[in-house]
């Protein structure tokens, strides 16, 4: 079935001109113009895929949620402190590639906080990824490592902003925050919410 | 001189036009069209104003600047810690005006990240935060409130980061993150940093 291989591969390509786009220039640079100039293909050809703005843009997220998911990280050990350093780890903009997926990210919020569906699916997002690390957390209470008085929701809450929070400063300045610098202030905080609580 | 006085009240209409596009839809929603329509204003004459789209982003954040710095807020009180919590307290999102605030300055990212000169800009606010923030910190330690080990440095960057990273997770789930939530984070992670190094 020649045609379907010929649909798979254009929207590999499609994927990848969007991916590159919003690498490059983000969300605010993301025009049918700029993907069909990525593929060397005519802006008409993609009015056939993306007959709105809207359209494009929610393809785009479905491609960054893809890449994210399938990015190469380091599979968490088991349920813990190790594994919650980790998975925040793996979220850290520590190489190249991290950091334009998180650049992909953050510029993805002008959009997100636009427009009543996208601002749900982001929250929806969040919640995922919070959901993702409450276990780590819970077993860091079980095993004696964290505090037992710990509250999982304000902890995971906690370690989750200041992971964000990280992104952002060392996306505009790389250069005050190197990947070792970003991964002590990590080991620094969860230092001090395993002591401090 | 009332030329003078047209023009000063001229441009506060074109601050206050621009700052409620912000508000609503964003740097991504900022055009002269959208700014024209707020003030009942042709397109035409705005181009006076703004020659380029960057011209308009860059007056854009200007307003965002002076909107921030005038913004009320509550003075901190001496340095130490009891100031760090005030500084950082005025940053979250806990009315809907400070909410307007950190959305605008949120989804001026994606923009900011694309542009070389928008990105020195953004990098420049950050480290001029975290020197206003410095002096708490320096305080908090020499009258023993954060143990003297502390790295001034780290513990800034620390709470600036899970700051902006709440302000995050609170614009997009407003419900999960309710006011009282957003300062009972603030205090545990400032215990934690007070009792965990």
């Amino acid at each position: 079935m020649p045609a379907r291989g010929d649909h798979d591969a254009r929207r590999r390509d499609v994927s990848e001109a969007v991916w590159r786009v919003l690498a490059a220039r983000g969300f605010g640079g993301l025009t049918l113009r700029a993907v069909a100039a990525e593929m060397n293909a005519s802006t008409g050809l993609l009015t056939h895929y993306f007959p709105s703005k809207k359209a494009l843009i929610a393809y785009a997220l479905d491609v960054a949620d893809e890449r994210t998911a399938t990015r190469p990280q380091e599979l968490p050990p088991k349920p813990g402190m190790d594994g919650l350093r980790t998975a925040l780890t793996n979220v850290l903009p520590l190489t190249p590639e991290a950091a334009a997926m998180n650049r992909v990210w953050v510029s993805s919020w002008d959009g997100s906080l636009a427009d009543p569906e996208l601002g749900t699916r982001e929250r929806n997002r969040y919640e995922g990824w919070r959901a993702r690390l409450r276990p780590h957390v819970v077993a860091a209470i079980d095993n004696g490592d964290l505090p037992p008085e710990t509250d999982v929701d304000e902890l995971v809450a906690t370690v989750a902003a200041f992971t964000h929070g990280i992104v952002v400063q060392a996306l505009f300045d790389p250069g005050r925050f190197p990947a070792a610098r970003q991964k002590a202030l990590l080991d620094g905080l969860l230092h001090a919410l395993q002591a401090g609580h």
